[in-house]
């Protein structure tokens, strides 16, 4: 399999891309709307065709690359079956795999950060989205997330697969890339075996973070599987600057 | 690839199991004396035949296993060619690599932690025994080390790798199982690319660490391929105490 994790610095988003040798096909994980062209201009340097976005969940820091990306090069959108966007061309559920050529992606449905949260599972790398980050996890104060459901998420789903796991989150925000089952059980200070249900439960209610800047924008647009909001304020065009500038003008 | 990352917690060494699923054969990277029975153990619970034990180095801080597994099993003892170990089956050298079924092991001569250190490449993970540590480096202040050959073996030999290349040393002190070279580059506080080779050295020459406690019993035992010393106190027992119940008696 040919892999690449690409960073994004404004939401320290990772982007994973999953490319068959066989087929000649490309997949994207959480791709981000300000680094489509750099997405695309990778695809392109390995020889790949990209076939598909997936996104891991309805994020509320960054917008999704997956329309634009669609409008390029003609890939499918998927996202999870759970969350009904009509913009999606491939709903994916639990134990329903996705495969693309000699890569197998099979759906975790991991709630607790979203309700419709899905981790991804290929080979021996595991794509755990806001679930379950190095050392830590994503919050669970706002759509419709919740501290015990994600305790059960990553205890039972991510918690369940093996040791030597590749563990390859959304985010990290101290230049961290990469993590393993065995080292999130014995250390995450938050999820790990140690942590009862309880006290998961009473870290995460007082962890006293501020409200998403970028919230009220992320939503609504990956709701459209990522468009840009027309009246985003100046302090926030980052996160959305690039796309003056892609392939459709 | 079948791959198992195994901890012995005395001295904190990992110990990397790799088995071809066409031969059936495996090989352990970095065995220590103290585990050779749950090494065995997890080799034949994989349904695998131990074909080689390779070390990366002449250790300071625990004894290999590879004499033993040898007896136990008839595995091959595979060391770097450079130490001239007279009990070694397989003495490699660089760009002469040790093929075992589908897994191809590529030997890379870094020297600085020990003037005979080797890690080994294999697919798209590198072990870098004591070269290259998370966030660290082995020390340069004994067996032949030396700060600025360090620096250039890392610098010269594992930064060339691919960024997405998995980093698993031979230790970590705080729990953490793995890395890559992006990581590593980005945010090694002693050998990240930020870090000149002036620094690195000023770093490793104020690092003021104790004799390493072993070391007197170590280095003599593992230029025999790993016998445990006659003499060893009381108080340094756990370094082999599980020998008198070893295959051998």
């Amino acid at each position: 399999m040919i892999f690449k994790q690409l960073h994004e610095s404004l939401s320290d988003t990772y982007t994973y891309l999953l490319g068959c040798e066989t087929t000649g096909q490309a997949l994207l994980i959480d791709p981000v709307i300000s680094m489509v062209e750099r997405d695309l201009a990778k695809v392109r340097q390995l020889g790949l065709t990209l076939a598909y976005s997936v996104d891991t969940h309805i994020h509320a820091d960054h917008i999704t690359g997956a329309l634009e990306l669609k409008r390029a090069v003609g890939c499918k959108i998927v996202t999870p079956a759970f969350d009904r966007l009509p913009c999606t061309d491939v709903p994916l559920k639990e134990n329903a795999t996705l495969q693309m050529g000699s890569i197998t992606l099979k759906p975790l449905h991991t709630p607790g950060h979203t309700d419709g949260h899905f981790a991804y599972f290929a080979g021996d790398r595991v794509f755990t989205g806001d679930a379950l980050l190095i050392d830590g996890c994503g919050r669970t104060d706002f759509q419709n997330g919740d501290a015990a459901t994600l305790f059960r998420s990553v205890r039972d789903k991510l918690f369940a697969l093996d040791d030597d796991v590749l563990v390859y989150p959304a985010h990290d925000y101290t230049g961290r890339h990469v993590s393993s089952i065995a080292q999130e059980k014995a250390r995450n200070p938050r999820l790990g075996t140690a942590k009862s249900l309880e006290e998961f439960k009473e870290i995460m209610a007082n962890l006293k973070l501020a409200y998403p800047k970028f919230i009220d924008y992320a939503v609504p647009g990956n709701r459209l599987c990522g468009a840009c909001p027309p009246d985003l304020p100046e302090s926030l065009e980052g996160y959305c600057r690039h796309m003056s500038a892609s392939p459709q003008g």
